[in-house]
This record gives C-alpha cells, sequence and structure tokens, in this order.
C-alpha cells in the first residue's frame, strides 16, 4: 500500500488557489495599497496609548465588544445590535462567504475587490464574475440575468467600485439591490472608499433585510495597521454574521485605539477632503498626457493606462515611487493603480509622469 | 408568489448554530478564562507602547509577519516558513476547518474544546466526537477505529486535553497520530496549555509532514487581549494554511507588543511555575473536601463536581469569586471550570471552599 500524502487531506480548493501575491517594495512613496498617507493624528496616538497602558493585556476582550459597536452604532445612526466588527474588512469578506458563499454562488463584477474571488476560491463557491461594461459601471442587464438564475448566494456590490474607483447611478444599484432581495440573495454593498465618493447606501440597508453596508477603518479613517473593519446590516442579519466571527477578535490595542478614533472623528473629514481634491488635481494635470490615459475615479486611487505598465512600474519605482501593478484586468487590460498621498508626493508622482515617454 | 426570507440564503448551518455563551461577570476575582492573573510585565508594557508610538498606524502590516515568525522561530527552534501566525488560535481554529473540515470530517474526543465543535458546525464539517475514558484519557480503540474509517479530515488532539486538564501517555498520542498520517489525516495537536504540563510535541510534527501543533501567547505569556495564536508545522503544510489565514491579519501594535514579550521571554517561566505549584496547592487544600471532587490537572485550571454545580457557581459568586459553569459534560456531568489565580485570589477561593456546604 503506498502512503497517502501528508497533504491528502488538504481541500483541493485550497491547493489550487496561489497565495496572495503582494511583494514590499522599497520606494520612499508609497501609492501602491490605498492607504492614507498621514498617521493618526499625533494627540490622538498619545491618548490612545495612554489607555492602552491603562488595559490589562492579559485579560480576554469583551466578548460583544459593546463599547466599539456602540461608537460605531453613534457615528452611523445605526441600531448597535445591527452592528459587526472584524479585525479588518478582509475577515468580514471571509465570514461572508462562509454565511452564505459555501456551496453556493458568489456573484460579483469582474474586475472586483480580489478578496472576493479568493475567498470563493478557498471556501468552495461558486464565483460568477460579470464583467463590467466598456465604461466600468455595472452591467445592469446581465447582472440582474444572473441574479435570477443563479442563486442562493451572495452578491457583491462595490460603491464606488474597486479597483476601478468607478461610483454608479444610485438607481442601477438600487435595481439590482431589489432584484436581489426577491431572489432570496444577500447583498453586501462594499463601501470601503464612500467617503471619497460621497456616497452612502444606509438608507437602501435600512429598507432592506438582506442586504449589508461594509465599512473600514483602514481607507478615509487612516488606521489600516490596526485592523478594523465593520458591517452595518439589519440586527437579524446582522446576529448571523457574528456567529461566524471568531470570538475575542478585536484586540484590546485596536478596541481603544478605535474608541478614541471614534470620540475624535473630525480629523477624517479635512483629510477626506484633501484626498478628493489631490486627486482631482493629479487627474487634471495627467489628462492629455502624451502616453498615459487615466480613469476618473471616486476613491483615493485611480487607475492608468500606458503602453507598457510593466515598464512604467520600474520607472516609477526608480524615481522612488511605487504603484500597484494590475495586469490583465477584465475590460481594462494592464493597468496601474496609483493611489493619492500628500500633496508633496503626488508633486513627485507628476513631476515622474511629466518627464514619462 | 411569496416574497423569499431575507435570511434565505444565510446557510442552514449557521442557522442551526447558537451564539457563542459567555455572560460576564461582576465578581472580582476571575478564575473563568484560565487567563494569566498577572498583566504584561510593566517594564515591557512601557517599552511595547513607546515602540508603538514610532509605528506608521495607517500603513499596513507587514504581509508576511515576516520578523514576528521570525522571532517564534527562534523561540521554538523552528523553520520560520513553518511557522504561521493568527490572530488568537480560535482564527486558527477556523482556518484548520476550512483547510480539511468543509465537506469532510473533524474528528475529536468529547468533552473537546468548544471552538473545533462549533467551526465545523458552522462551516459544515462532519463533526465526529468520541468519548474519552472514564479517567478522561484518550480513548485509543475508539478513536483508532474512526480514523480508519471516517477520513479524510481532519483530526483534533489536545494535549493537555481542554476543558479537562488531562494530559495523556505519549505514546498513546504519537501512536495515534502515526495512525491518523497513515490514513491521510491532518492532525492538529493543540497545546495551548503545554507549558503548565512540561509536554511539547515539537518533535513529532518534526517527524510527520501531515501534523501541526498549535499555540497561543493567551495563557502562559499571558497576552490573551493582543489575540496571537500560531502553528508549527512543516513548510509545505504551513504553505496551505497561511493561504486561508487574513491578509495583513496581525495589527501593527500586536506585532510590535509580541517582539517585545519574544525578545524578554523570561518572565514566563517564573509565572507558569507559580501557576503550577499554585495549582499543587490548590488541587491539595481541596482533596478530601465534604461536598467537592476535584479532578487532577495539567494546566492553569481544573475541573470541580459538586452535588449542584449551579447553586455552587451562585455562591461562589457571592464571594466575588467567577469560575465557569460546564454542565453536561460527557462522562464528566455538571462541572465547573477554575483556573488557578494570584495567591491571594486562590486564598479567597479557597477560604470560600472550606465554608462551602
Amino acid at each position: 500500500m503506498t502512503k497517502p500524502s501528508p497533504l491528502a487531506s488538504v481541500r483541493q480548493s485550497v491547493q489550487n488557489v496561489a497565495a496572495y501575491p503582494y511583494t514590499p517594495s522599497q520606494a520612499r512613496i508609497k501609492l501602491d495599497q490605498n492607504e492614507s498617507p498621514y498617521d493618526f493624528p499625533a494627540d490622538l496616538k498619545r491618548l490612545a496609548l495612554e489607555r492602552m497602558a491603562e488595559q490589562p493585556w492579559q485579560r480576554y476582550t469583551d466578548l460583544n465588544t459593546s463599547s466599539l459597536r456602540q461608537g460605531i452604532a453613534r457615528l452611523e445612526d445605526w441600531d448597535t445590535d445591527g452592528v459587526v466588527v472584524s479585525s479588518g474588512s478582509n475577515v468580514m469578506i471571509k465570514v461572508l462567504t462562509e454565511l452564505a458563499g459555501i456551496g453556493q454562488t458568489v456573484l460579483t463584477t469582474d474586475p472586483t475587490f480580489s478578496v472576493y474571488p479568493l475567498e470563493s476560491g478557498l471556501l468552495g463557491a461558486n464565483l460568477v464574475k460579470v464583467p463590467v461594461n466598456a465604461d466600468l459601471s455595472l452591467p445592469l442587464k446581465a447582472l440582474k440575468a444572473e441574479l435570477q438564475t443563479r442563486g442562493p448566494g451572495l452578491f457583491v456590490l462595490i460603491q464606488p467600485q474597486a479597483p476601478t474607483g468607478h461610483l454608479d447611478d444610485p438607481a442601477t444599484v438600487r435595481e439590482l439591490v431589489e432584484v436581489a432581495a426577491g431572489e432570496g440573495w444577500l447583498t453586501v454593498i462594499d463601501e470601503a472608499y464612500h467617503q471619497f465618493a460621497g456616497s452612502d447606501y444606509r438608507e437602501l440597508v435600512r429598507e432592506c433585510p438582506g442586504v449589508l453596508s461594509l465599512r473600514t477603518f483602514s481607507k478615509a479613517w487612516g488606521l489600516a495597521g490596526l485592523r478594523l473593519g465593520y458591517a452595518l446590516a439589519q440586527p437579524e442579519l446582522a446576529a448571523q454574521i457574528r456567529k461566524l466571527v471568531p470570538a475575542f477578535s478585536i484586540n484590546v490595542l485596536t478596541q481603544t485605539a478605535l474608541e478614541v478614533a471614534l470620540e475624535h472623528p473630525d480629523y477624517v473629514i479635512q483629510r477626506t477632503q484633501e484626498a478628493i481634491s489631490e486627486r482631482a488635481r493629479m487627474l487634471a494635470a495627467l489628462t492629455g498626457h502624451p502616453h498615459w490615459k487615466v480613469w476618473p475615479s471616486r476613491t483615493n486611487f485611480f487607475l492608468l493606462q500606458s503602453g507598457d505598465v510593466a515598464s512604467t512600474f520600474r520607472y516609477l519605482e526608480e524615481r522612488d515611487v511605487v504603484v500597484r501593478l494590475q495586469k490583465g484586468l477584465p475590460v481594462l487590460g494592464d493597468c496601474l493603480r496609483v493611489s493619492v498621498g500628500t500633496p508633496e508626493e503626488n508633486d513627485a508622482f507628476l513631476a515622474a509622469a511629466a518627464e514619462a515617454r
């Protein structure tokens, strides 16, 4: 008898998936991960650290993360029972795939945020991707057709879209959400970047019990290193999601820092405004570029195309700027994704752009 | 046509599972969660907070958590490529269930650590539980029979066992691991409490490529509030596990604090010794109690039986001591699980015990 492989019990769908692709760069100007270019304000950081010093680190955190959820509920004008927190919104995407994807369907656009297809593949969901329209808008008719035939499962809408930055007509989103509800889908509206678009789907979530809004402290709040994502849903759905989030998953340090952020949210407004005006400045400066084409965006990043993105990527890296290479995007082809940085960082990027051939 | 339920896409196995049961108590002496009674040493806490102040909180953390994994590898004399970290070992249990449990079997003892059956239920694994022997030891023959007929899947061995505190003969563990390997199972040896038992299955993991040791900073290290668990495995298996751990899952604050702990591990030794001697003192004092029976233990907690555990629980709570109620444990029946606290806390518990009827 031959001995079984030591990986004999590792599910084939896991073995089939490649590891998460990300290679860090040494370039000084980091425009590759859609982070905020600014650290948590120094006075808030100090306050958070002082409070962390007073916490007992050896104790499990509050199982229900009550005070954090209450802070989010106040911020969002939401029922605390409808708030679910997780250590990063990618954890929530795993949880949502577990909730409604395993053995069922995950329906999304193509392109989409990479973690949705990743978790679908790992967990054995039937992934259905519908290409966006040529102008990057949602393919209303094709999505409706899939919604009417492929359920049940998880329907993923990203507003504004990632990785394109496109914001859709709210009427289109509403129509899709209503069709999905009528067919029994669970719909996630991923609003990771909504502050940069001025969009907000809370009202739709209030109306529809099978819909949730997924939000994060990693983008406009500038706290990617702390790992906090959250869902806003109606309480009945939130209770189901919460079962799948590992217990005690928000560590005492993140919880404490986030409570400080939620008590002092004003810094987010000023920074968001700066990101929006810097985005406009960059896109305006790049319009009419002899070799590059940029796409409009409602997020804190935008897509850029050039004749040869790999060499443009290297050219920028030599100028100490790192962006994100996105090869072979559906509809778009090869692109670079560029985050909006500080005005000085953006100047450096634009200076490099002006000299690019 | 009737409208589908808003939870129509929520998988039935999730709807069937009850929420994680834990009710916090206001009692001052907290012996209910097997935590360390001591906070992170004050000088290390200060050092960790100083380093956190210097980190950029707006940046995603190192995707590969390299420096943390290197620190663990040094501590454990292990290949860095064989170390996988997660934000708590309960997250790793979810990941292992995803790796080898979904649509397959999870085989464990009864009783077992509650998160294994929980994740099996949520994720749709076929859960098989084999009652432990009357002396709480592993049911060797019955487990072998299941291993030979139920695979593939995840085989869960907890050493020392939770929630009983029983440590098994290493020959029994080795025999089970070898049978499991021969049948293609993935085996997790959950060693959350191994420091309190003086046991260590690294050598067996080095020999067997389909086996991993699961460890935590929540118990002997006294850092439950920071959330860090890790697996030691051979690199090929570690690479598969790592695919399922959400990216960037160790936040910058935990990462920084853990690096400080790993640079100064000595405090763990002294505390572990104290917990072991306090455990012996408590068990000795309780032996021959007129109404209570205690079970021997190799962990930082022990099981206690009384005529009516619910009233004993309330009696202790009135004396400002909270323990964990575990009703209807297989083989054992109703029990209380008591963590070892500081000498003063243990004195308070023993004083209450002396007056219990």
